[in-house]
């Protein structure tokens, strides 16, 4: 497959079309055409379309996708057939809570490790995975390849760990702790802020509480 | 404050202007402008201005932002001063992580209860909420009024738990389960998928692995 540079905003639907299909594949459904797509995302059958055209095109006029064929070219683009290795900085609650989901490693995303201050969580297995002292975090990167650290730490010291994977080699944060990261060009970011989201769910209660309406898919929309 | 229909892009984006701000108060700066802003959120200073004159405009040309005055004016604007009332649908591990995070009762986003259908989770108390059996919720809503439902349930029941909900006047949902729900159009869902944010870093992460750059500000960029 080409690799060539693309919209995040592409990127970021990929995974909606993926669950869609998932979805489809578990109720045994062969086949599925763009408009049913749309349904289930909420995106526009030409939006949907064209993405997945622009990744090599697997429909074809008047049959649509086979589901089979789209789940596994999906898998593919968004690598989800390749292992990563990931660790966990900051084992409390949300921490913990992300060890113990397994469907990441059922999709090649692997947590090797976990990293903690407190020393009633170290030495600990939560999930299968132990906890380290965060002391020894420089170390263990050297030791081992680590593609992904999820930091589920305080915010004011979420750079400083930062720092230190970034210098080990770590290309890439997923950063549930409420901080905007700097980071060089070849290290990627990606925010789950539960504040944000929250926040951001508040206000469309008001204005629902206050009488206006929105459709699903336009909450979705992000553009 | 006027109630006006505004698109979801813009209401999306006023959290991450609060987090910003709550930083500047935090380290006890008075005064901002949009560029400044714009280097803590990573949008165009230009938009900023237009999405806080939007809403009544708090700054002054040549001046900039009171950061005082434009964290209380954002704070009303997503309604952190009101009190909303919350249940947790689902007391696994993500539920019992959120139930435990505090920042959301400071900020007028109370739990007052939580539900599970495993029994040795009914009847205890986690972060001092009571955890109750899920064949009370029905009862529950009749007798509470419950702004939000958060969902930290299985896909497969998501639906069914928030019919229960809508038809007892819940109208807002913080879904984590990876589940498009249908409701109707006075109520809203906010999506909180782990998988889709991890699978997104897993595409980035194979481009930069690959050579490719993404700028911080790209990646959060969602048109």
């Amino acid at each position: 497959m080409e690799k060539k540079r693309r919209s995040p905003a592409i990127i970021r639907r990929l995974p909606k079309y993926y669950r869609a299909i998932c979805e489809l594949a578990e109720i045994t459904i062969s086949r599925v055409s763009s408009q049913e797509l749309g349904k289930l995302t909420g995106f526009n059958p030409s939006q949907i379309r064209q993405d997945l055209n622009s990744f090599g095109g697997f429909g074809q006029q008047g049959y649509g996708y086979n589901v089979k064929n789209l789940k596994e070219n999906l898998e593919k683009i968004l690598g989800l057939t390749e292992e990563k290795t990931m660790i966990v900085i900051g084992a409390g609650n949300l921490g913990k809570a992300i060890m113990r989901y397994s469907d990441f490693s059922e999709n090649g995303f692997h947590i090797i490790s976990a990293f903690d201050r407190d020393e009633s969580k170290i030495g600990r297995e939560i999930g299968g995975i132990e906890v380290r002292d965060i002391q020894e975090l420089e170390e263990f990167l050297s030791e081992n390849q680590v593609d992904i650290a999820v930091l589920t730490i305080h915010k004011d010291v979420a750079q400083k760990y930062t720092n230190i994977c970034v210098e080990k080699g770590v290309q890439g944060f997923w950063n549930f702790a409420p901080k905007k990261l700097r980071v060089p060009k070849n290290v990627v970011v990606e925010n789950m802020w539960l504040n944000e989201s929250l926040y951001t769910l508040g206000y469309f209660l008001k204005d629902v509480k206050s009488g206006l309406e929105y459709s699903e898919d336009e909450m979705e929309d992000e553009e």
